[in-house]
């Protein structure tokens, strides 16, 4: 159903509040505090509290309203029309924000409303007579169900180059959007279109914009200090170490637009996007440590002025193109992979040399320091305690056949929410029952929704967003008795999980190198997984951040002291059945090798039971074993003492120990 | 002592003969043939050949002992003066030829020549008033050993360009050859100069061949016909497959220096470089899938020639450069890793285009065909008779204090020598007793030659060319009772082999990621290994081959069927001893696994026991005793009918099954 706003109780407030309003209404609603109504009130005159939460509701329900894939087409046509208006032959338009984060606000679902497309991530290209939509292995099938196919043709995103060279012709032009793609997603299209003897053209005013005109509105969230006991180092220290790096790179001043390194930086958390605390925002640290904070000024309180002191100067975001271009003759270090290319356009039209290099922001942001390991110790140890909580209730509750995958994740969210600290989840969460549980990027609707059934298994993904930590976790579950063929899959998938969890490396290793531990054991058998192993995870940031991974993709990044990646090996039969066992581990320094040489492992930091009904015991190894019931103990030791005695009780039979 | 050549007796032979004689001379003499009279004789007059084959040996002496680490001040002194002769600063010497093969002939032998360093891998560069020896953290022991240190200084081949960035003035000009150094190598040579603001030239010839006055001949030896019995593929066949290849990749012709890649095309063997059957030549293939091969035409007899029929041209080396420039406005393919860059030089000023790509015989050679894998594994069934005959008579007699290092390689050479088809070792045996063990590339000399002694490791690393495969063997045994320690550290190394082993993975996993099954259980107890787990091997080609391997190092070349390489992990200990456990293992399918995807494993290929006495197996888990157990079954089932009754009895008991 179609709710649009209806303008007549709002008929009395001033137009400016309005604005922020709908502004608000363009971010998520916190969990914890609700709608700020002080913010859209703006520090002016009183109004009804009531009132406006009503209206950000409406307003935010309007805004999720408009994906709609049966207005695939009408919006297709519409931007055809203006491709034509502006002479172009087609247009990219790619999932990301200018931001590149995985979390992309309303107004920049660009592609969601042009589609209906609801996958995180993908690409359209439009043409004057085709269109297709371009999805990895993961959305082959979600993408079929969600968009018009009449409209689009779906393909894999590896044939962009291959479908762009069959269907545009020699002299045409393909429309890009430099705000949108970086420097290295630019050098891929040019390739493809170069191959098609086809013209690459930047845009000026992205052309759904255009067309789009119920657009929302760029979100508006307070920005707020992220306490110094939870980062354990002072923004000004941040800032004058990563100044060194920026100098030593030979540049004078890095131009960020990574909204997770900018808000390392400065020890700041926003509120801008689903799921991870940012605030939208660019940034130019400079080689003196100080920094421009190009930033919507209404999320930019006293206190916040305060905190940030008088080295962070902040100014609007329109700011930002007359400040790229004063660097004339000077080195500005830009991440060709983070940055969208319109930096790199407009420092060159300024007379600025490109320095481009990997924002060391990122690296340095994974390397979390002990206050953050502590604050993520402690976080998992909540997120624990609402973990056992739920399996407790699910465990009681699934085999009557009362649970289905929507009421799961509103229990499972109301655990969370009763812990310390507890700020948001994570992620949404993936509740996959039966069949939709070997959907890897599953998200229960109500027209997909299933009812937890006996001899199926569950496999839930979650995770939560605490000041003091991120976490991310996920169990398949066996609602019942599993069969044989249940039993003997999970056990390899959780025997490649403790070959990972076991291992010890000497320093320099990658995630690349140590990826097929968690793999063998399914590869002995003939199965496999199709996704990465195992992700880097911010401290209270991105749930998915780099530059670390556990992956089969190459990578040259090493694992480093204070990493946090997931552990998370799965086995998935379409049709019937998804598993996942993903614990989050940090790599700490190990015993020394030979020489005093360093050696590093990993620290399992998720305490949650693992299912013991799908353990086959015959098919491990007696070290597996070992580690399987020190790791139940360590459950039952750390969550256990925080439990109503009934769920301990519980815990207590769901982490014994297993022998062969 | 430095033998020279007494030319009286020689006085009456004809000088044809004798440049014949000294070529011949210049070559490996065949272990099985012994001195090719008839190719020196060239169809002339008669020649005695007593005297004949006295000359070669006298000349091959001469030509050894040329190598000298106390000269090595005089030739610098020599060199340096014959760069400012040339208005140069300083002077790149590889350890490479023209053919970038690791098996160097005599006279190319420029970097031994002039140091004394007899590595296999290195450089020197040579400045008016420095000069330094660059090795890999293999040879950073032997090189102190070999070379003046008054002369040069040694340093890791990563120091390269901070050295040359350290020494050289701006301005300053480095020479290089351009036969000796690869395209992608004058790369790293042009960063570094170009850090240091100097100048990297290619000279034209030599500057060590001008002051090199007694520098021998290039070798001389025929070149043979490889049966297809052997090839499995009719070197038509070949030439038109890769015919296509090139024609794919958009070019006209493959300008080829790699002497494995034309053996292996045109089904020939040659005998100019030790434990290697490769001619010295070049090649270009056409598209029309004819060859002109380069080469001294004197190898080249009538039988050989019918061989390579009509569509192969037989042309001295010297017509190659002519035949380079002429291919104007031609695209000419050329492997920028593997190709002197005088190939490229050569081929621009003669107008053609250069299409850079790896060479795809290297590929197509490493991927055995069922005559080649069947080949290899008949030649390691007689290889494998020829080591349990050694490791029989090493138990009987090490003991006893009787062997040493010389002694056991000599003993084992004459137990391969007894098989059929027999050509040659197919590397320089690594025989290293006690503290020898732990390094790693070792040779014994009379100088450092050890007796075998009891409560020590002995370490023995060696392999054979048979006409239809070549093989390459580790193992590592106790003489009497090793230690606890010995057997720690051996039962690790065999942990991580069987893990390798025992391995099955999906189409598309590369050797990277393979490697780390072989080291964790070193890992696990803070051990490592400073070498790549395992390389490609050839058929009768070379004991070292491209492009897979098994390694830290990152690859993205996948393993495939029909791909053989070593499983070789290993564990030294510095003046103690060393440990190595390598059996060749081919690529074959393995049951397909979920949804006919395919699966690959490794077939084991070398039999040869395992000292039992150095496993633990209380450390191993029941399916690697199995394994285990399996193995020496089949060692047993497969070597045995072959044996004495002595070695066979010795064999049943070195092979009885372990349990825990």
């Amino acid at each position: 159903m179609d709710i649009r706003v209806d303008p007549q109780p709002e008929a009395d407030l001033p137009a400016d509040v309005l604005e922020r309003a709908r502004a608000v209404a363009a971010a998520p609603v916190s969990l914890v505090t609700g709608v700020d109504v002080a913010l859209i009130a703006g520090g002016g005159m009183p109004v009804e509290a009531g009132n406006l939460v009503d209206y950000v509701a409406r307003a935010a329900n309007d805004f999720a309203s408009q994906i709609r894939m049966e207005k695939g087409a009408e919006r297709v046509a519409a931007l055809r029309a203006e491709l034509a208006r502006r002479g172009l032959d087609g247009f990219v338009v790619p999932m990301a924000d200018e931001y590149q984060n995985e979390f992309v606000p309303r107004h920049a679902q660009r592609l969601a409303w042009l589609s209906g497309f609801l996958g995180s991530a993908g690409a359209i290209i439009v043409l004057a007579d085709k269109a297709a939509v371009f999805v990895d292995g993961r959305y082959t099938l979600q993408v079929r169900d969600q968009v018009d196919l009449e409209v689009f043709e779906t393909r894999s995103y590896l044939d962009v180059p291959k479908w762009v060279g069959e269907t545009m012709k020699t002299g045409q032009t393909l429309g890009y959007d430099p705000w949108l793609h970086t420097e290295t997603g630019v050098k891929a299209l040019l390739e493809a279109c170069e191959k098609a003897g086809a013209e690459l053209v930047a845009v000026d005013g992205n052309p759904i914009d255009a067309v789009w005109t119920d657009q929302p509105p760029r979100p508006l969230a307070r920005i707020v200090p992220h306490d110094l006991r939870y980062t354990g180092e002072p923004a000004a220290d941040k800032r004058a170490r990563m100044a060194e790096a920026v100098k030593s790179a030979g540049a004078s001043a890095l131009a960020l637009s990574a909204t997770d390194s900018i808000a390392w930086l400065l020890n700041i958390r926003g509120a801008d996007v689903a799921r991870t605390p940012l605030a939208l925002s660019y940034a130019l640290l400079h080689d003196d440590a100080s920094v421009d904070l190009f930033v919507d000024e209404r999320k930019v309180d006293a206190a916040l002025g305060a905190h940030l002191g008088n080295q962070v100067r902040v100014e609007p975001e329109a700011a930002l193109a007359l400040a790229l271009a004063g660097f004339r003759d000077k080195p500005v270090m830009v991440d060709p992979a983070s940055a969208p290319v319109w930096f790199v356009d407009r420092l060159e039209q300024g007379g600025a040399t490109i320095v481009r290099k990997t924002d060391p922001i990122q690296k340095a942001k994974a390397l979390k320091n002990p206050a953050e390991l502590n604050g993520t110790r402690a976080a998992h140890k909540r997120d624990g305690v609402a973990l056992a909580k739920f399996f407790c209730w699910l465990a009681a509750n699934a085999p009557k056949g009362t649970v289905d995958e929507l009421s799961a994740v509103e229990r499972l969210q109301a655990f969370r929410q009763q812990g310390d600290l507890f700020r948001d989840l994570s992620f949404d969460t993936i509740s996959g029952a039966g069949p939709n549980g070997a959907i890897v990027h599953y998200r229960s609707s109500e027209r997909t929704n299933r009812t937890l059934a006996l001899g199926e298994l569950y496999l839930v993904d979650s995770g939560a967003q605490y000041l003091d930590g991120t976490t991310d976790v996920t169990r398949a579950v066996a609602i019942g008795t599993p069969s044989a063929e249940h039993r003997d899959r999970f056990t390899r998938v959780l025997r490649g999980h403790i070959a990972l969890a076991m291992a010890r490396f000497p320093k320099g290793t990658t995630g690349h190198q140590l990826d097929v531990l968690a793999r063998m054991p399914l590869w002995q058998g003939g199965f496999n997984f199709n996704h990465g192993t195992g992700h880097g995870v911010g401290s209270y940031l991105g749930v998915h951040e780099g530059p670390h991974s556990i992956s089969p993709r190459p990578s040259s990044v090493a694992l480093e002291p204070g990493m946090i990646v997931s552990n998370e090996p799965g086995y998935y039969k379409e049709g019937d059945y998804g598993i996942r066992m993903e614990n989050l581990v940090a790599v700490v320094p190990a015993e020394p090798g030979e020489d005093d040489s360093p050696f590093y492992e990993l620290e399992t930091l998720t305490l949650a039971p693992i299912d013991r009904s799908l353990i086959d015991p015959a098919m491990m190894t007696g070290p597996e074993l070992d580690w399987l019931n020190a790791y139940h103990r360590r459950v039952r030791d750390e969550i256990g003492p925080r439990l109503d005695d009934k769920t301990r009780a519980w815990l207590e039979a769901a982490t014994a120990p297993i022998t062969a």
